[in-house]
């Protein structure tokens, strides 16, 4: 018995989450299933791929189903994957997958389980992860293998996601805001090796700009490293280079949003 | 050990439903609980029942346990009831369990747990879902028999839900928004059979009204049927006739809210 | 194996709490989480302090974990402990969970954790709950002693939190609003013996001064007790003087926020 995490766009307002939970019960009456999160913003798939990449690392080895899906009920292949490292991930292929089985070690076995025999005579058009990737998720963690969940497929045709890369220049990084957290804490498509070769990593104290706007912040590691309401630039848990405001958000004090772009440089 | 589903309008914002959880594990510790929503908009009785009857044939047979409660502490009764199907109700006598009822069948045996042996000493006014109906539910997943989890009641004494009826003529349904969901998509109190009686199924596109202003929908299976940002209308996973927009909301386009009055015409 | 209860400011929109619970289960497989509510206003150690004591009652007794930690990555310590009613408590030292501690006979044995064997060689400066009380918390289900799972401290130096007092007078209570509830009820700082000794225990009816307007409100024991849209002040199901409107928000009707002040007189 494996366990099975479960993330989505699926929100907390409907059944739907607890109508999936149903299902793998219904199958496999005793796993143990772990919500990773189900407040993914509606069909952003960038999200839900970023969100599921963070959070494997933490989880038991077993299969991970992920459900953000804005194609349901069109052609794209529902996937059920084995990656090197042993983990298992069940979900639409649409490059939701992608960066967690990247971080996975790849993907060693696929198959299509569009029409698997666990899913129920009459599948709805809208509802795949009740009718197609709960059912599927269910059987492989009653150790199923993949190839046996589904029509196996090409492990290297499965959709891949293209991130945006930032511009990393002598002194000058130009970042986009890839996700915003509940504390309004914004996630750069930045690591340290970037701050690194834009010779930013020793610098006390960062330029921002943001929306033609310019602010100064602290390059610090946590929240308190700047004063209370002031910009701090910081590694992240997860790794990523992140702006904060200690004790509020920065999300409102830079007026951005995800997409948004925003460039550091040192303070003159 | 059966297990245990659950719904309420406690929200997420509050310890409510944790609380709900501990009382039935300090009486049940190896129950196990499945979470089908808690975030019923609040009082919401007809949401909540709604709700429950999508969500019941997708749950383990077991004991369901429902809380939208806005007599609390009045005088209504407090259920436990075992149904046609093997399914078991606890919550109360408001009509909130009455749609899931009537798709299991029926009642055949029925209890008030106001009394029961099970609650505390001190039971609250205002908070029966963790005095009064988890003790009772935590009581029935451990095979306690309905008859024995309070007093014996009437069957038939258990209070209706009535739904509003939509206007079905040749040619034009004039229906109600009865729930509407994260997405923004709207449910309507309208079936396929209903479609159907109003000469409406083949229909490829229909003419929406809703507040005084026409829209025209594609009469799809699902959201890709339309194009980005257009409207389709489709039988939802529920089985029932439901309006959604292509990567949008429907609820925006149309400015609807729960309860108002949305007409399906063909298209001239 | 002692059950998880969990409480925290993590939200339900990012991984955070599903990477806790993935952190237990990795360290405990067997371990039973309950979830007692993630949506404690970002960095309000009161809120959460005064959430976690009204949850644990109701809770198994075992080990609680509660995160509001908005001096993550500071100097203040990481605590694991032991109540004299044999409850344990794993979180930041900063307050959170002294009311709860109170309210289980105060502490026998404390230990800071923050360098405990258990956690990551590289711990995040921001995300102590997955890299430093999650990992305690998983070992005390285990029956780790709290004096083994970290280092040592003496029990009397456990941060308390002050909370305000109300100010009581013959005729009139001056009370705080301590926090406010989904359904949008406020709790105040008063108890049924601070109504007594003020004289108010007996009338039937209250005057409410908040923000300089006046509203007469019913003292009753349920929302049912006023008719609707009606204020009533009653003992909440924690036992703390509440204040609702039935079928509707006090918030809304009174214009109060958490701290606002709230006067209770009788009706002239």
């Amino acid at each position: 018995m494996l366990p099975i995490s479960f993330l989505s766009d699926y929100g907390y307002r409907d059944e739907f989450v607890g109508v999936c939970h149903g299902v793998i019960l219904r199958l496999a009456p005793e796993a143990q299933i772990i919500d990773i999160s189900h407040a993914i913003p509606p069909h952003n798939v960038r999200a839900g791929a970023l969100t599921l990449k963070r959070a494997i690392p933490f989880m038991p080895v077993g299969v991970h189903l992920a459900v953000v899906d804005p194609g349901v009920g069109t052609e794209r292949r529902a996937l059920a994957l084995r990656c090197e490292d042993g983990n298992m991930f069940v979900g639409p292929d649409n490059g939701l997958l992608w960066p967690a089985i990247e971080q996975s070690g790849g993907v060693l076995a696929a198959a299509d389980v569009s029409e698997s025999p666990d899913r129920p005579e009459d599948v709805s058009a809208t509802f795949h992860g009740r009718d197609v990737f709960a059912p599927a998720a269910a059987r492989l963690s009653l150790d199923v293998p993949v190839e046996f969940a589904g029509e196996p497929i090409d492990p290297e045709s499965v959709a891949k996601l293209e991130l945006p890369a930032p511009d990393v220049a002598p002194g000058r990084i130009s970042a986009h805001v890839l996700t915003i957290d509940r504390f309004g804490n914004l996630q750069l498509n930045v690591s340290r090796a970037d701050l690194a070769s834009a010779r930013l990593a020793a610098e006390r104290r960062l330029l921002l700009e943001a929306k033609g706007q310019q602010f100064q912040a602290i390059h610090g590691e946590t929240f308190a490293d700047a004063p209370p309401s002031q910009l701090v630039v910081f590694e992240d848990s997860a790794g990523v280079v992140s702006i904060a405001v200690n004790a509020g958000k920065a999300t409102e004090m830079l007026g951005v949003d995800q997409d948004d772009r925003v460039t550091l440089e040192p303070c003159p």
